[in-house]
């Protein structure tokens, strides 16, 4: 019998999806955030996304921190579409022997989150797990984009030049608790017209040949030039993963532009590679990139 | 310390939302849904909601039927609020020893249930929890209503009359896996000008208190009209929970033609009791409703 362990998160979301009606929807399942086209006005951006106790936080981290992190990867979802927060809702499911105070203090970070970067709660639901079981923390929300703004995963074009927002790798140290969401420079990468964006929660080993097979397109990274935080390797760097930093992709005839007029109190953007007609490569020799290009297909949320 | 457990949901809710603005909400949390007003047309309701194994369904329950469970606690939702349903994501947290036959019927079971009472899926994702956890299932969702048709949980007045869609108690022997929201019930009393409605899921004798203290109301409830499903005794009825059929509060004057238009292809409608001044009784004797009232002050959702 297959279990979830024998088949990634791609491949089964491609499979549990198959079949759903998504006409309604601007853009389905696959990239950061759903889009809705209300007819008139703004874009809606969806998203729901969940962190559990033991694999996105260990029993032992501050509870301010866990909430902040619950709000913030929701955000940088709606950052990696060029938009922003409107509606958030949170879903907490806890033991019952949870203190109080615990769930208090997430609640405090989350909104501590949401004063920062923008956001409304619009609901709360606790429910109980059996004693032992892991806490989740679910969030849902809803934010915005004008059309003229929005940047999907897809939109990549062999040429294009691929950049990252800050730096890579070592998150586990601390920054995957406290880390910013990259809004206002996905909003303005979204007005400057960047074609393709995402952002890096599975690190860009992970997320870039996304990117790319979502465009249907491949790559080349510039192993020497992605930006890694201090003390990491190259490999760190690519594989640690939970980054929260935007990867985007950019027509070449604007790159100058962006790189030249990028506001200095954004979080740095860094030239890291190319897209290309197929395959993936890295001047550093990491073959097996290839086959994950291969068989990434439809990327996942 | 004090722990979840020396806590109720609504007192718990009541002090983690202090002090999130909810100015830009028309409705904020408190309610069956939270309701934005996006200036011009329908309202729209948002809600998130998540089922436990071991809590609100056995883990041996057939995967299709927790899905449907998952997704129709959602839509019975937007029928409290005389709305209907437009987007869902669903976020499940699982082991990753689970079989993947055990997620896909879990999502045929959402989509029989969105195919059968409408929506769209936005958005699916996927999470693992440790080892020996309980599963998450979370959904969150986006409905709509007219400004017209929409019905809160505060709207009662004393004298109106109190009704019930179906039959209560007894859910636990099957039904709370595969009922029907009530959305076409939920729709049309809303446009016939129902004052206050909410879905029944912690039973009648929590969720009359709530509906009563949500408009600064008492009750009156008549033992012997409580409409029981079949082999259930009074107390049964108003406290198994998971009826998931609609409570509602019509002004006097139009109760009448509510009761003699109601739709023959609709589940049944049943006065129990009135909206009063203050106090809550119920004609059996059953004191301690009273202490309920008292103590219940904002509702949960």
């Amino acid at each position: 019998m297959k279990r979830l362990s024998d088949i990634g998160e791609d491949a089964l979301i491609r499979k549990l999806l198959k079949g759903f009606p998504t006409g309604e929807l601007h853009t389905g399942p696959g990239d950061d955030c759903a889009v809705v086209d209300p007819g008139r006005g703004r874009l809606r951006l969806l998203k729901t996304d969940a962190i559990v106790e033991g694999v996105h936080f260990l029993p032992e981290a501050p509870a301010s921190k866990v909430g902040w992190k619950a709000a913030a990867r929701v955000l940088s979802d709606f950052a990696a579409m060029g938009g922003q927060p409107e509606y958030l809702m949170v879903t907490v499911a806890l033991a019952a022997d949870t203190p109080v105070k615990w769930v208090e203090g997430l609640y405090r970070g989350f909104r501590r989150c949401l004063e920062k970067h923008g956001g409304t709660l619009a609901g709360g639901e606790t429910t109980s797990v059996p004693k032992g079981s892991a806490a989740v923390i679910s969030v849902a929300g809803e934010g915005s984009v004008g059309r003229r703004e929005l940047v999907l995963r897809s939109g990549g074009k062999p040429g294009d030049v691929l950049a990252v927002t800050g730096r890579l790798g070592g998150s586990i140290r601390g920054r995957h608790l406290s880390f910013s969401p990259r809004l206002a420079e996905g909003q303005w990468l979204g007005k400057m017209g960047a074609r393709a964006m995402m952002d890096l929660s599975d690190g860009l080993a992970m997320d870039l040949p996304r990117l790319a097979a979502a465009g249907s397109s491949g790559f080349e990274l510039e192993a020497g030039l992605v930006p890694r935080s201090r003390g990491c390797s190259l490999k760190e760097a690519l594989s640690d993963g939970e980054d929260y930093e935007l990867l985007v992709a950019i027509q070449p005839r604007k790159w100058q532009r962006i790189s030249d007029e990028w506001p200095e109190d954004f979080a740095m953007l860094t030239r890291i590679g190319l897209l290309t007609e197929s395959g993936g490569k890295l001047d550093g020799g990491w073959e097996h990139f290839s086959g994950r290009v291969a068989s990434s297909g439809r990327p996942s949320n």
